[in-house]
């Protein structure tokens, strides 16, 4: 057997299911890593379960994203969040102390481990050699349960890289080239699995940035090998005995491969209002701009806050951008304090925010409408910025730098040398402070869970019927993300603890009207075009259309961690043909049988309408595993009703 | 004639009346600080004056209040800010920059001058020996378009300090020992003059926490000498040429004199909802806390913020307590850093927020309904910190250390010895980079204003009519805050450029059908208690009312600023009579003549009403001068009446 390193962790890892890819895989996580936006849902989910606690070795909780705390919500969210993992044995990140994927770097990352996280940027873990990917909040709940994860078996693009980064060209930059080539979707159901000589010119947390921002082509997760700079990260952590090596068999295949040549790539930029709309910045018209945002789960690193310092030290930003820059975590926040990065950055006029994600999804530093922000993030889908008509251009940390000083879009190249200040070593310190342990048992029996009137659990489906008679409530386009369906930002996220509450904001932007509508009706079909559900894992935007009474979805193609939200919210995603009509809003379907068609493994089913003038076949491309889970009525009815057997976490892991 | 430091002060400045207390005065002021908050309103309203520039020789606008930017209003509001302080010669200090009353203190502040500010903690500068006090938007938009400030001559209240502050009692309790024995009324129409030995062991920053929270007893403002702390402050702050030694004349009285032996003093806190609360530590019953906010525009200065840290080092802050702490201003941020307080305040766990007014305006940082939240602020009105039914409790800087170790609110009395992290010199660079200048003319001329949806200009009241008919829209109780009219928080602050957008907030925790019925009955009279209108200077809680039609307040006493804000906006403020029976809320009331009473300056004005069995007398308790802004419909309508001259500029001020 020669495994790329992608399919040996997963071999590991192995519970059910054969390494072809598509087809239903399930595996044994290592580690769950879950973040308070989707992990209220998350937690309610788990109790639902029943359990007395965690069945995976380590569970960590982060609280990271909401924690501006505009009103009382967010701290009933993190008063919950604590006393839940103190119930159930999982390990609690306080509010500002920083964003999970720096943390969980810095601190549990293991090569050759799985982690599984309600977020869809856990991928940043790949850089230390983990299979990482995210999933909803249920499906991370159930997997916690011990229940395993199942998921779609990916193919591997194997990602050769030679060449080294020309000075201004950044990590950053490699993400953006795959971006430029994979757009939004060609990504999806594969794992990018880098290697070649260059890998070893990229730091762990250059990794990381790669690892992390490779989910906007669609992509399961990207995975480096575990070679010295994961050692000397490991070291430098006080965690050298996490260390194996582990790299792709010799004469390991993969599916697809494609080579990056690193000293040919330009500073690159992804123009509004999408990761994949991506340009050389010197090819960009004049773009003035009124914000620089740097920092966020990309980016936000020790050598990328060190190179935006050493840009602007001893300037000032112009006199019309406002800069923010966000630590990655508080271990990054101290070295750059002991560096002198820190009061490079706040000399020059940078607003220093907390180790938290913030402006990445909205919870402040909303821009200007309609005036250029750019901002080293992973994502610029419209309105994420916590600004409805905004335009947000993403960039790496050398182009943001240059960008700042200029007051437009700035090609870093040909700048005057920089030199970057020497990174001291982290202070681990900060490690046995503010993270909580696993509570002794007999104290986690004591703990009472404290809630409040913002923790609403989720609505659970009813079984799924067999026939179905509905109206189109909405047609949207190609490649909705989820942040459409449940939208970031600080007013809207404060209520993602209460699906009845976050339902108000479903669509607003694209249709004001829908969620009025929905009600009203008593439900109804969503259709949609391609890639339906791209970007955030947010299972909100799943059970959002559980609480309007939708139980059908009818769209082009789907997102993976949204589809499979759909499925074990009990919510049916079918394909719609190449060739459908357009289908008007308030148009009426008649579905016969859906329940025994997906029982019989059959692969289309047919819409009748008085606007059709003859049915209309949609595909089923549902494994025989979520057609149990969606004729079941979800996976939390699947679960309890004992189809599904709970997996032995091993000892001493 | 023997001075006090008050009226040596005020008669320098004094262009009309005489300084008898309780009568009209105007004065020339130096210096003008406006905040973002009310000064988009200013900002607008000095634009309705016409003017070609400032007639001031010194204005300075601070961006600290609405910085969260939770949807694009604020960076509206900034670059509106930006742009008017280039147009009409203001200086600029951006977001993130520092809260404007220690920004002042470092780089503006001068002995012997007067300061207005649209903000009612302005009075701070007074720990630097300047007349420093708040008004709202449009009396200091006149005064900046020279046309002087105009005001009530206060008497003042002698305070003799002597003794030193026994270990763990802090400058604010010097400060909550005046509101213990003067409530949140006693000060009204009073400057608070501190002398005595004891005052040489008062920092200048100690000086303007008391300075600062002053205004909490309704006072006018608060002084203290020029001294050697005065000199020293200054030499550190890279100014000691604007340093003159300056102290009352020797033989001054005072209206009234009160003595406080400062070795007496025991650690102090206020408890919900009133600053005026105020009762010993000590007697508090057990009390555990779920938040410590640190700093603010009081207790934000390196000697609070490095007394916090001296009492955290070494150990966390209690598991339940979510702990925050805010710098003053950059130059604090900066001299916190370097000493190493800002890593022992980090290392505890306190998440380090921005310099900016942030939490005690509710903006960020709202805690848990009904737990108690301990802050080192100036204010506890309920619903202030963003969170509607809060319970926040006011305290010192060691007292909230000590209450974040134990998890309840602690007596800091007896802790171990601390030793505080000595003070590196501020980095006066600093003061360099941020702030603009004032353009020069021909640059300012060229500047274009740049606006946004989300400013829309203040409405202009109808002239006054000489017969009302109205119904009483409303009844409240004693000592409401402005903030109950024009509430705090990110989300009702972001629309403070926008007074029917603002309009929706009115009252709303208190009968939140009343903005509908005001509209519904176009308009009506306000019925409250005593001291309506205490706390913040936000001239919107007169707008609103304005916008509203609202032409008549009958209250049984007014907080000053407020009163004064009335006024200028076209609003009646009546007092009503000690035996005033129980008006509820639908009484329709006839006024008869008004305009011609005012004119006449007469005392008193009769309501009829059909539920009254006779006549209702209130008083007027208005000064000539007031009466004339009042028939003219308002201050605006005043001045563009060419009832009002112009101040000419002090040359080479």
């Amino acid at each position: 057997m020669h495994d790329n390193l992608t399919y040996k962790i997963l071999r590991e890892h192995l519970v059910a299911g054969e390494l072809i890819p598509g087809t239903d895989i399930t595996v044994r996580p290592d580690q769950i890593l879950i973040e308070d936006a989707t992990g209220t849902m998350a937690a309610m989910q788990f109790e639902q379960l029943g359990l007395d606690t965690i069945q995976v070795p380590l569970a960590v909780m982060y609280v990271d994203h909401n924690v501006l705390q505009i009103d009382d919500k967010n701290m009933q969210d993190h008063r919950y969040l604590r006393t839940f993992c103190d119930k159930y044995g999982l390990r609690y990140s306080p509010a500002g102390h920083g964003i999970s994927h720096y943390i969980h770097l810095e601190r549990f990352t293991k090569p050759g481990q799985l982690l599984l996280g309600a977020d869809s940027h856990t991928s940043t873990a790949g850089a230390a050699c983990m299979f990482a990917t995210g999933a909803g909040g249920l499906e991370v709940a159930v997997a916690m349960g011990g229940y395993g994860f199942d998921f779609p078996c990916p193919r591997v693009i194997g990602v050769e890289l030679t060449g080294q980064l020309r000075d201004a060209v950044d990590p950053k930059d490699i993400v953006l080239e795959i971006l430029r080539r994979y757009g939004v979707r060609g990504g999806r159901g594969a794992v990018f699995e880098f290697y070649g000589d260059a890998i070893d010119t990229l730091s762990t947390t250059g990794r990381a940035t790669i690892a992390n921002m490779i989910i906007e082509t669609g992509a399961t997760t990207a995975i480096f090998p575990s070679d010295a700079h994961t050692l000397s990260w490991l070291t430098q952590q006080g965690r050298a005995d996490d260390f194996i090596p582990l790299t792709a068999d010799e004469g390991a295949g993969y599916d697809e491969t494609i080579h990056i040549d690193m000293s040919a790539l330009v500073p690159l930029v992804a123009v509004p209002h999408s990761p994949g709309n991506v340009l050389p910045v010197s090819e960009l018209p004049d773009t003035p701009i009124s914000q620089v945002c740097v920092g966020s789960s990309v980016n936000s690193s020790y050598d990328d806050l060190a190179t935006v310092a050493a840009t602007l030290r001893g300037q000032t930003v112009h006199p019309r951008v406002a800069m923010t820059v966000t630590p990655g975590s508080r271990q990054i926040l101290r070295t750059i304090l002991e560096s002198g990065v820190y009061e490079d950055l706040m000399a020059a006029g940078a607003r220093m925010l907390e180790p938290v994600c913030g402006p990445c999804v909205g919870i402040g530093q909303a821009p200007l409408q309609g005036a250029a922000s750019l901002r080293t993030f992973n994502r610029n889908f419209p309105g994420r910025s916590g600004t409805a008509e905004d335009e947000v251009y993403l960039c790496s940390p050398s182009t943001a730098a240059a960008s700042a000083l200029a007051g437009r879009i700035t090609d870093p190249t040909g700048r005057p040398p920089i030199e970057l200040r020497p990174a001291p070593a982290p202070d681990i310190r900060l490690h046995d402070t503010l993270i909580t342990d696993r509570l002794p048992d007999e104290e986690r029996a004591a703990v009472v869970i404290e809630r409040g009137p913002n923790l609403v659990p989720p609505p659970l489906p009813e079984p799924l019927a067999d026939n179905m008679q509905a109206r189109v409530l909405i047609n949207v386009g190609d490649d909705i993300s989820t942040g459409e369906m449940a939208p970031d930002g600080a007013i809207a996220m404060s209520v993602w603890s209460n699906i009845a509450a976050c339902a108000k904001f479903m669509f607003t932007r694209l249709d004001p009207a829908f969620h009025d509508r929905a009600i009203e009706w008593g439900g109804g079909i969503i259709i949609a075009g391609d890639n339906y559900g791209q970007g955030s894992s947010r299972e909100h935007a799943a059970l959002i259309p559980v609480h309007l009474g939708v139980r059908i979805i009818a769209a082009r193609s789907y997102a993976r961690i949204h589809r499979r939200n759909l499925i074990a919210a009990g919510v049916t995603p079918l394909v719609l043909p190449d060739n459908a009509p357009d289908i008007p809003v308030g148009t009426t379907w008649s579905v016969t049988g859906l329940r025994q068609v997906l029982l019989r493994g059959e692969n289309t089913i047919n819409v009748e309408s008085p606007d059709l003038v003859e049915p209309l076949t949609l595909t089923i491309d549902l494994t025989p595993g979520e057609r149990h889970v969606l004729v079941a009525g979800g996976l939390l009815a699947h679960i309890r009703g004992g189809d599904r057997r709970a997996i032995a976490i091993p000892a001493n892991n």
